[in-house]
């Protein structure tokens, strides 16, 4: 059993370190947010529900740590620590969703004390709530996979990427439970490998059959009839597009072209109504990413890198979304709103 | 002025010893055919028209080396250095294309001398022959490219993969030789990493404007209208599909997607006509190459990788296959034959 990729221990928030894996399974504990932020840009703590979490915690750590005994010097103390922890990435959503809520909370509560103690819970009912959307998901998704299921993922929408059971993950972990067999493919992901190191770690763990292949492994195994359908994660969901990690929206072109079903997993909390591609901003990260791997140079001197971490994948190549409420299906017209906002 | 990939030099052949680069030009003088075969099994020597050149260069070496008094002795001894090195790899027509021509000259000769002397003579033809049907692919390419052309291209088929100036390479190489403004946005080519590591380093050197991106990245770059067109190499052309790097064939799915042009950049002796996609075996590699990095693990203990090395894409996602004589366009019906065989 994974332990859970993120939750509060009285003061501290405790997180599984997920650049170590699958090499070593080491558990940090964080008592201040900049080494929680510190954590989310190096992608310690990664994947768009666990974002959610770590954003929400965060601003409860701040709430608690504040010495500030005048209570709007407390709520700028709280707002700036929101601020500074939303601009440590700047693509998934649900990281300014968790943030939010907490936030709104402290602002409502009319004292420093109340304050403190709506921070804890509402950061503690973020992550509680996210178990039972993962596993509402898992529920919904499973439904859509054959008896026999041969699904090729991307990057890691899992436990690891949320507080437990995950949203691609888990509607592959529901599937297995309702006694479905299924085998996956899972993409490494290049350039940081969350496929490789944690998709199949975490599947692995669980007993469920996986094997890994490079990203552009994946619409040849398309074309060789291996690949019964495709289940990714989300990082925001606009009126007309799903964005996510990088190489997603290259599996949702080749899937259309085998005919292939191509389903998202995500929260509510991912959907971003009312705004389209051209509004996000895409994450473009450090050349060295790509141009060296643990000390090895792969790329020469000079030569430069483009490294967008995520894509942009119109809903017209989505067969279905699949969220706690159910599954969205084409085309699409009326979009959910995340809930408390 | 980059080195020949291959050359001869007496009784020697030298070659750059690829799976140094970019950190480290390394040149390798190689005198026995055992060294020569590890060679091409490791990769320091690869790519298709180098592969042929190789295989020639490798017969030539053991009719040299033979000590055999007897020409059916003689015969027979050449006859299993050629088995032997065919064997190194299954997929590249090429290298048993350039292994049969030496071969056929060693057993047209009537005696042990003139068998050394005309394996010789055909091997180094078969290496001066390569720069010039590279640099007649590269004048028929050029004109298919716009004035200013932003070019996609997959793992190397370049001067690294040939003798000199490469096929898809040479394209672009001839391009700017004519004139246009080309950049190239290359591919990093996981497992090997053959664009990150060899594309980018021979483009550079010759001051070719260059970019690495990761291999899923580049549909995204086709849908944000950055690539005006693909052009990439081959290891085999069978009457219904090309047989080149994995990769390439998700690149030509999304290259349709988009309405973008996909070229094949491939000499003659690339052909294997009669054959279909069905009769040609994809080289499975190693687990290794996928599940660890310069001795950094990728992926967890018992989980499999599945490596192929190279995909087949079907002609009718190919726009055109630029030869030495000429650009072939669809349909196809009428696939040219190899030289010399």
């Amino acid at each position: 059993m994974i332990p859970r990729t993120i939750e509060r221990v009285d003061g501290a928030i405790r997180f599984i370190d997920q650049t170590l894996l699958p090499e070593r399974l080491e558990i940090v504990e964080c008592t201040d947010i900049e080494r929680l932020a510190g954590a989310i840009r190096r992608l310690e703590v990664r994947g768009a529900p666990a974002l959610g979490i770590a954003g929400a915690y965060g601003v409860a750590l701040a709430a608690i740590q504040s010495e500030e005994q005048d209570l709007d010097a407390f709520l700028a103390e709280v707002s700036a620590a929101a601020d500074y922890l939303r601009g440590t990435r700047p693509t998934a959503v649900n990281l300014g969703w968790g943030i939010d809520r907490v936030l709104a909370a402290v602002r409502g509560a009319g004292s420093i004390e109340a304050g403190r103690e709506a921070a804890v819970a509402v950061a503690d009912a973020v992550a509680e709530e996210d178990e039972e959307t993962c596993r509402r998901i898992g529920a919904h998704g499973a439904a859509l996979l054959p008896e026999n299921a041969r699904v090729l993922t991307h990057c890691n929408a899992g436990a690891l990427a949320c507080a437990t059971w995950g949203t691609a993950l888990g509607v592959i972990r529901s599937a297995v439970a309702a006694g479905k067999t299924v085998s996956v493919t899972a993409c490494e992901t290049r350039p940081l490998l969350q496929g490789a190191r944690l998709t199949a770690w975490e599947l692995a763990a669980d007993g469920i059959p996986v094997r890994v292949i490079t990203d552009a492994t994946a619409a040849f195994l398309m074309r060789r009839g291996e690949i019964d359908c495709v289940v990714v994660g989300a990082d925001r969901i606009t009126d007309d597009a799903v964005f996510n990690k990088i190489g997603t929206y290259m599996h949702a072109v080749c899937a259309r072209h085998h005919g292939i079903p191509f389903y998202v997993a995500a929260p509510l909390s991912t959907f971003d109504p009312g705004r389209s591609e051209t509004d996000v901003t895409i994450e473009e990260r450090g050349r060295e990413e790509v141009a060296a791997f643990n000390g090895k140079q792969t790329v020469p001197d000079g030569v430069g890198c483009t490294n967008y971490a995520f894509d942009a994948t119109p809903l017209d190549l989505v067969s279905g979304i699949i969220t706690e409420t159910g599954v969205l299906l084409p085309p699409y017209d009326s979009m959910p709103r995340p809930r408390h906002i």
